[in-house]
């Protein structure tokens, strides 16, 4: 099966709705960030809780679950891919860039962009999965704005799920929070990238321990701000001018998580449907 | 497509493997059980690592996981399917049992008899993934066999994260522990069962919380013990006399936990293949 073609052309249907997606719940930061920024617009969220998590996975895994939740997407009229996962930002973002017609934005590059901007040091931390601190994405994206840059990563498995029992605040997380970011801290990092959708969830636990000294980069902010950039440039953004709605799919019904994510960010989210994953045939 | 036909008639190639899975690396612990008690057979071992965890994914999507990956073992000539997941024995089971012609053996009911075996006061403690938990499988099965007995049950969906990153014998541990455990232990059971595959790598940890007077019922041992008596019963047990072996096949070759559970469960695993799992249309 290839994938479906883009429901909306580029220059018409502006009311086409922004694709957006993740492993699972947590890319609802990244939601949350583009309904504060972009009221107007529409957002078609997949969470991919069949196959979540994305991060303890392979590549070529990863990269295939990316084209076909895109492929869900665009069967939906989307006009632009978000992907809102660190894990599929630095591992199927570049296949999908060039084989998709609609833009395609990661976490990645504005995440590694802002905190070029933020480091005054020259020395960055990173705090992701295992398969996002393996690709190495976040030091290329880095070394590309400047190859000056030191950038030290540190996976971070526990996180994800201690945030999805909704161990927020409390004193487990804040003895594994230590464990993760004690060695970043004596390396004397002072900007730290939260690489995963989820950590902005956690950015007071990590805010206290790190200290004031040390400016937090959250990815789900910035990459709201190069979506909006994006869509203006090219002329996409929404023409109408009722606001927009957010609308969440989900690949499996199981979604405990789900409440926990919306109360901390304060969505509206509607009816939540289910759709099994459409596989694509190699 | 349908379920492939089973490639061994029942009453003939008895040197057909033991077809086992598990959603991931845990099952190896069931499969390190059934090599020590039944050294004579060979055992293909699926761990679907695409899609791991099934612990907090729903019911219907675990039950046509479970139907996919037992395709696979039956493709390969599997004389039995050993569901080695409590998850996947919980919400599958049931139905592999009706749609399959070879014998279908879980974790759960070899638990549950090793409990009603095992309390003393009548009132057994059970930890499992949420999905587990959710399930009410073992309460169910525990009552079949004994209505009498008191069966209170908690989720841990921490206990495999902190596993697979390998801080079995760690204070973070500990404290998780602490957390899940307490209220079990003020409401008086006097055993406990391990509702999930991974857990007996814990058992260090978990002995020393609770103590020596209660029993821990390992469901991987049980299910070994099963799975003989299943074997002699409908003559099935290999009849050759070579040393049987242990052929590992991943659903994503990302498997930085397999090293960790071979190395604690002393196995010897040849070379692992990987291979997409085989999707059923509906």
């Amino acid at each position: 099966m290839e994938l479906p073609e883009q429901g909306a052309a580029l220059g018409g249907a502006m009311r086409a709705p922004i694709g957006v997606f993740d492993s699972g719940i947590g890319g609802l930061t990244v939601a949350a960030a583009l309904r504060r920024m972009l009221p107007l617009e529409d957002i078609l969220y997949i969470g991919d809780t069949a196959r979540v998590p994305y991060g303890g996975k392979s590549a070529s895994t990863i990269e295939r679950y990316g084209r076909e939740i895109s492929g869900m997407l665009l069967a939906e009229g989307a006009k632009m891919i978000v992907v809102a996962c660190n894990t599929a930002s630095a591992l199927a973002v570049p296949r999908l860039q060039q084989s998709l017609e609609v833009p395609v934005i990661g976490v990645i590059q504005p995440g590694a962009a802002a905190a070029v901007e933020a480091t005054r040091n020259g020395h960055v931390g990173v705090i992701a999965t295992r398969a996002t601190v393996q690709s190495g994405a976040y030091e290329r994206e880095i070394h590309r704005l400047n190859p000056e840059i030191r950038v030290s990563a540190q996976a971070c498995p526990l996180l994800v799920p201690l945030i999805e029992e909704g161990w927020m605040n409390d004193p487990v997380t804040r003895l594994v929070i230590e464990r993760y970011l004690g060695g970043l801290l004596e390396l004397g990092i002072d900007t730290l990238v939260l690489g995963c959708t989820h950590y902005p969830l956690l950015r007071e636990s990590l805010g206290a321990f790190v200290g004031e000294g040390i400016a937090l980069v959250d990815s789900a902010q910035n990459c709201a701000m190069r979506v909006d950039a994006e869509l203006k440039s090219r002329g996409m953004a929404s023409s109408g001018s009722d606001s927009g709605s957010l609308r969440v799919t989900l690949t499996d019904p199981s979604a405990a998580f789900l409440d926990v994510a919306q109360e901390a960010l304060g969505l509206e989210v509607g009816e939540v449907r289910v759709r099994p994953v459409q596989m694509l045939s190699e």
